[in-house]
This record gives structure tokens, sequence and C-alpha cells, in this order.
């Protein structure tokens, strides 16, 4: 069994969990990105293998099918099938990595259920805040910033369900909160599945 | 309720367990040491109220039969008596502070019945490490270095019942796992006495 960490991390949409995640990558070793699965169409840049593993919806199905490997989560979103599989994780905590799944509140749901993953949720200070941000983004018109605070509204009612909230209100403070979790979490002590402490080794 | 942690740290002797503390102390706001009572004679140097609250020994019985206050833990070394008051942790607490408490396996299972306190435990890389460690002090005698390896045994033989472990194998990585728990515990989201977990207050 590997003590390598399964990370879940959701945050609505304009809370900075990009910026901050990428930060955290930057300067702590040993993190991963899991790489989806997915049946929708590369957009012009996106790289199979490194934005998403780009399958057909038979190859998609067929993971989706296999006990009691498959898939870990996976969830269909206007039309199009997304999932992170067992072999994608595994594979890295097996070379010793921690992994990153950035998911939304249903797919840590489901996670939870097959695994034993650290989750945490990155909010914003409000949602004033958060419409706030949104707007400044520019790029966001009436309707996605009418759609994205809805789901903010919705995915914030689930904030208890996770392990750690962390409150991006100042971005530095985010970024050294969520790297604290992370080495703090490699150095909480397990419990093996008999519900024995695990020893230190002298 | 405070929110306010309360952070038990043991380690034997020798382990760097106060470099750690006053490293971390330094540069991390809202944290105090608890301040212990005992009914020892002050030594040359130490401050009524700074390094111990010196006692009578009515004092401190007083103290430790009033119910359900008195002592998170208590114990007798070498004929004085040794105690860290709840009103001590109490106090800090209600000013928004992080109370550390510095205490052997035993008081740390004692505060384990009375609190819930986060626990850690900081270990040397190997016993014969912490031996190398002990004659580099060059203080120490062979009779005073013999019993502290034993008390060193007998205490690692108890880091299952901790929350973190830290091994020092490094100064500077140890002192960056005792902050990040901290930084990582502020952001934990605990469960409210009756199970359930705290909102996200919109």
């Amino acid at each position: 069994m590997s003590n390598a960490l399964l990370l879940v991390l959701s945050a609505p949409s304009g809370c900075g969990k990009t910026t901050i995640v990428n930060r955290v990558m930057h300067n702590l070793p040993g993190l991963v990105f899991s790489v989806s699965h997915t049946t929708r169409q590369p957009r012009p840049g996106e790289v199979n293998g490194v934005h998403y593993h780009f399958v057909e919806g038979a190859v998609f199905s067929g993971i989706r099918n296999q006990q009691p490997t498959g898939f870990l989560e996976w969830a269909e979103v206007h039309g199009n099938m997304y999932g992170t599989s067992v072999e994608e994780v595994d594979k890295h905590q097996r070379a010793g990595c921690d992994v990153i799944l950035d998911i939304d509140v249903q797919g840590a749901a489901q996670v939870r259920l097959r695994a034993n993953p650290v989750t945490v949720f990155i909010a914003p200070p409000s949602l004033v805040e958060l419409e706030r941000r949104l707007r400044g983004r520019a790029t966001e018109n009436e309707t996605t910033i009418a759609v994205r605070l809805n789901n903010a509204r919705k995915e914030l009612a689930c904030v208890g369900a996770y392990d750690y909230l962390i409150v991006n209100d100042r971005l530095e403070d985010a970024v050294e909160s969520l790297r604290s979790i992370l080495i703090a979490e490699r150095c909480r002590q397990r419990r093996a599945p008999d519900g024995q402490p695990m020893q230190w080794g002298v």
C-alpha cells in the first residue's frame, strides 16, 4: 500500500484554484496533477495525455465497467463524459507522488466512497467578492456570471463535507495554506486498515 | 467555544524540540507556550510566571482538586509536582491564541482524556543518531546518556498514539513541518459537538 496522498481539490469558478495549485506545485516536489479521461474533442492547443486523455465513447465505457478498478469518479457534462481512472492515480502513487484531483463537489463525493482522500475546498471570502472577481475578468458575459454564481452557491453548501477550508482572501496566504496542508498530511500518521496505528521504525 | 488549537508536543530529550518550537514561534503569529505550575524551587534565572508558576504544595493540591477544571495533566517527578492548568490554557485560547503544551507521553495521554488536542511527536532519525547527538552535547555524562536513551526507547513506543510524526533529520525541514501542521490545522474543519460539520458563512 502506497503512503502517497490523494488530494481532492474543489472550488467554485473564480476562486483562484488554478493559480494557487500551480504556485504550490512549482515549489513543492512530489506532486502531480491527475489527467482525466474525456470523450469530448480536443480544443486547439490541447495535448492528449497532458490536458486530457482523449478517448472514444467505447473506450470510456470499457474503463467505467471495470470492477473494482475503472473510474474513481466520472460524470457526463453537456453530453461529454469525464472521469478520473484508478490506474491514472495508482501509477503516480506507486512512483511515490502525491496526486491532486481537481474535481467538483459531486466528483469529490464519489471519490470519498472509493478511496480515502484528503479533501480541500477553496472558497471566496464572500459571494459578493466572487461576483466582483468574475466581473473583473471582463471575459465573462452576464449569463455566464449568473450561472457561475449560482453554481458557487450550490457548491458552497457542501463545504462542510471537506477536511480543510481555505478562504482565498489573500493569494499568498491561500498558497501557503495549501502547501502547509500537503506538508502536514505527509507527517500525519495514517491508521492501518485494522485500526492499529503504525509504529516508528526503531 | 474557542476555535484556538491546543497543540501537544512530545519528544525524547535531544530531538531538537526546543529549537524547532522556538523557530516556529518566531515566525508564526498567534502561538503561545503554556506555562506549567510546579512545586519545585526556582533555579537561578527562572522567573515566576515565565518559566513556571512556582506555587506551594497546598496551592497545587487546591488546583488539582478543582472539578471539572483544575489540571489538564499533572505528574510527580523526583518529589516535585508539575501540571498544566485548564485556566492557563483557557485564558490564551479565549484571547484567540493557539496554545502549545510541551509534555511527555504520559501527560499527552492525560490531555487526550480531557480535551481534543492536536498531538505531534518529534522523533530522531534513529536511536543511533540520538545517541550521537546526546554525546555531541558534551555536557552529558554516561549515566545521563543511558537514562535519556532508555526513556527515548520507551517514548518512541508511543509514537502511534500521536496525530503527526516529525522525524527531525534536517532541522529546516522539521521547522517547516511543525509550522505547516499549525497552518493546516487552522484550515481544518472541526466537527461541532453534535457531529455536524460547520458551514461556510455565506
